[in-house]
């Protein structure tokens, strides 16, 4: 049913036509009636969206206390196979993705490693991918090519047996499931306090480089009210089309350098790495240690703000902070499985059947 | 059971023994009561166990249709455990058997890499994967060693825990399950029409290195009054060993190199790869572009015949010919799986029971 | 409960306060009730729990015989996953783990390369092992580091969500499920003449360098009368800290180099590897030839005695030897599986249920 209602992707477009649609067209393509089907970019979640996707994550984390929740979510993709096919190193949101498939019972099968696959013997990406869509119904795929899964997504949408695409991240642009597990996080803190509208939100580091920044602020745009806050040095502020984004979106934001000044005035932190495997030889480091989070900073942040960041960190937050209930980060990193099953629950419809046993069962 | 019998594998026999024995009666050893146990040379399957694969995969692939097909499918071997040792890159073959195992429940286990595995530290390959085997209920292996596959299987049939070893690839001489999926992909395209018995099937490219043709080949010499057209640069053409084993079974066949003028000929067209890994350096390569099938050649291409590739494919086959329903060779990879599946149910005794649930559920 | 009484581990004990704690206090942390919650050192074992683990290990392995055993089995921690984190090269050790997980119905997830980890991103391997530690119930690890495995589990017994940890080999110190192994072989060729009490065991090869002779020799120190007989060249001689530990425990014990004169006075011989991975260049090896096991040698073994050896070998013993029935190694390898599954039961706390289990299906 879905397959065969998607197959309307490509019907007519040739990749060259697809790719150069607005966003707001391909967003029709990827999403089916309300969730998500392919997973391609931050931009095709919408305020329900994202609203739906946080109270399922949390109806499963709740159902997954029990061993009767645990054998309940097991049993409903147990009939699936999905692939993992990460041609780029990540053990953290691989091994996020495995759990979350084995929290479904959702088999998995994995590509970990560029050097073992066919394009040793010259064959096309697109080829290898195709021929591995047709063991599996759903691929999970991080990329170094910029663009890459989108692309795949349009090209077994023409095919006669489409199977969903996740992006967990492709080239240095899009890495829609980190900023869905930063909302996720955000959400949860905030969900006795009246939610994500209306906060103040830092942003801390590598600002220019660090896709997760750039795919989280504009998630936010879907939230009333939300400041951002881009505190960095000016060598390392956001680029002018993430700004761009938010002027459209009618968004307030600052961009700023002194970083303790506004600890006290905000609601949420997320410090980022500093990404100098970019950097050019010969360029002259920025002094990343005045954008960093120490033990004497705890005392400045407000009693009922949070601390984040994607991971992994260096420098950027002391480990003497970890055990300050505010730091969210380890959370984090729960919240991103968390986050993944509800996508992958509502990527193959069954979101409702969790949301009916949650009604049944926990209420 | 079986184990105990194929003991008598070894019995007697050492390995130098052994490998000198006429092809016929290493096959009584591999085979068991008319199926496979060890699975190591296309040669050991007959016309009776090609057609029972190819049914028995055709009943599988139906009953996977329906969740309660694929619950029972798990069912059946989720008590046992298999391992793919793949020490010669393959992401192909290995997501093909890796599929293939979870469709029938059996957990899998991988080692795909030989720089993880003892012989760094001196130990055979022998010792290896006896000392693997001993956790396994099956092995899946994939070597650069000519004639691996076989010894490890005469190797385990003298211990006290023997398992079935199925060749996955072994060198350059033997892809045994490769050419199952050919057959099954020429079974069923032809199957409303009279099945393979009388077909032209034509054979192009690298005829020389590739081992798919070879092993494809000397299994279509079970079909009675099949001519088979080997069309390629004379410096590619069958080697004259292959080419004596069509003679000993009576084939018809023809040495030619005019592409164009057999297309309108033949029933199947089955494409390959020039393998220019094994060229030598100084050698001039040979002009590849003369047998690549390109838009131009789909309308004189008959309307029933196939178009098949094992891939992966370079230039052999114009991606704009993808769409044409003659074109097999994705449906050849979903094949793959099918028969993969089919060849391990046979293996543990269990495809009985799959032709009983198909007849009572499905017939 | 497990999991928030160990808590305390960490309590007000940092990591370097923790580290200098006598062997006595830091089990104390390490074991919980009787039962192993980390498994770190092999010094942790003392006799009662080594003899639970061998009689579990051996109902399991009786369970096991029949498809509603497996089912059993499968069904114990079926909501439960486990992360194997292999960052140095073992294919035995892992696999034998992985089979184990599959036997109790644990999902396996994997990481066996450090390359792929956010380490090469600046992360420190704690915070790597603690993002991890959010997806699962338990980690299998094996470092390279020295210690590291203590370390990883003193750091998440600090945290929010402690998870047990298992060392499955942690630099050149620390092997403690291969020691277990070692015993069970041990356990089960006695257990119908008197068990391990009052025999003689030889160690041969590189005991030096070797971590499999150091663990075994200190758990064998758990029974009574046991003398240990230490065959080497000189120069690959036991460490003054090993045989003061023996001393220690009053142990009887011979450093001897003359191999063959011992073996007619042996129960069992424990014949190693020579590391010689670890020489130092220009420095002339040892002859080695003298402390190998060769057919001839077969005829001077007692015929109850057994030969083992932890694999794998080279030239150590001769194939020839493989068919002895004294020779245990290969059933060795298979009784590592089968202690291993036994010591995750432990570690979940379902060994009990097992034991109901094989006395209401077995006795």
């Amino acid at each position: 049913m879905q397959g065969s209602d998607m197959a309307r992707l490509g019907e007519g477009l040739t990749w060259n036509e697809f790719k150069q649609l607005p966003m707001s067209e391909k967003v029709a393509f990827f999403n089916h009636e309300g969730r998500p089907y392919h997973t391609i970019f931050p931009q095709q979640f919408n305020r329900a969206m994202l609203d739906d996707l946080c109270g399922l994550a949390t109806s499963i984390r709740r159902i997954a206390k029990s061993r009767s929740g645990v054998d309940f979510l097991h049993s409903l993709l147990s009939h699936k196979r999905a692939m993992l096919y990460f041609t780029q190193p990540s053990s953290r949101t691989f091994l996020s993705f495995y759990a979350a498939c084995q929290y479904l019972g959702l088999k998995p099968a994995e590509v970990r490693d560029a050097a073992t696959s066919s394009e040793l013997k010259g064959e096309s990406g697109e080829d290898t991918l195709r021929t591995f869509s047709s063991y599996f119904d759903l691929i999970i795929m991080r990329s170094p090519k910029q663009g890459f899964a989108e692309r795949i997504a349009h090209l077994l949408s023409s095919t006669e047996r489409p199977i969903p695409i996740i992006n967990a991240g492709s080239g240095k642009d899009q890495h829609p499931t980190q900023a869905l597990l930063d909302i996720y996080t955000l959400q949860r803190s905030f969900e006795r306090t009246g939610g994500i509208d209306g906060r103040k939100i830092m942003f801390v580091g590598d600002l220019l480089r660090g896709r997760t920044v750039r795919s989280l602020s504009c998630l936010l745009t879907n939230y009333r009210d939300v400041e951002q806050f881009f505190v960095t040095d000016p060598r390392l502020q956001m680029a002018p089309e993430a700004l761009a984004l938010l002027d459209q979106a009618k968004v307030k934001y600052r961009l700023e350098s002194d970083f303790e000044k506004f600890i006290p005035k905000v609601d949420a932190i997320y410090m980022t790495r500093i990404q100098d495997e970019w950097d050019q030889a010969g360029e002259k480091p920025v002094d990343v240690s005045r954008y960093s989070f120490k033990p004497k900073h705890l005392s400045m942040l407000a009693p009922k703000a949070i601390l984040m960041h994607p991971l992994p960190r260096r420098q950027e937050i002391a480990a003497e902070c970890d055990k300050d209930p505010r730091a969210m980060y380890w959370r984090q990193a729960r919240n991103g499985m968390w986050i993944r099953v509800a996508l992958i629950a509502a990527t193959f419809n069954i979101d409702d059947q969790i949301r009916e046993y949650y009604r049944c069962n926990q209420a």
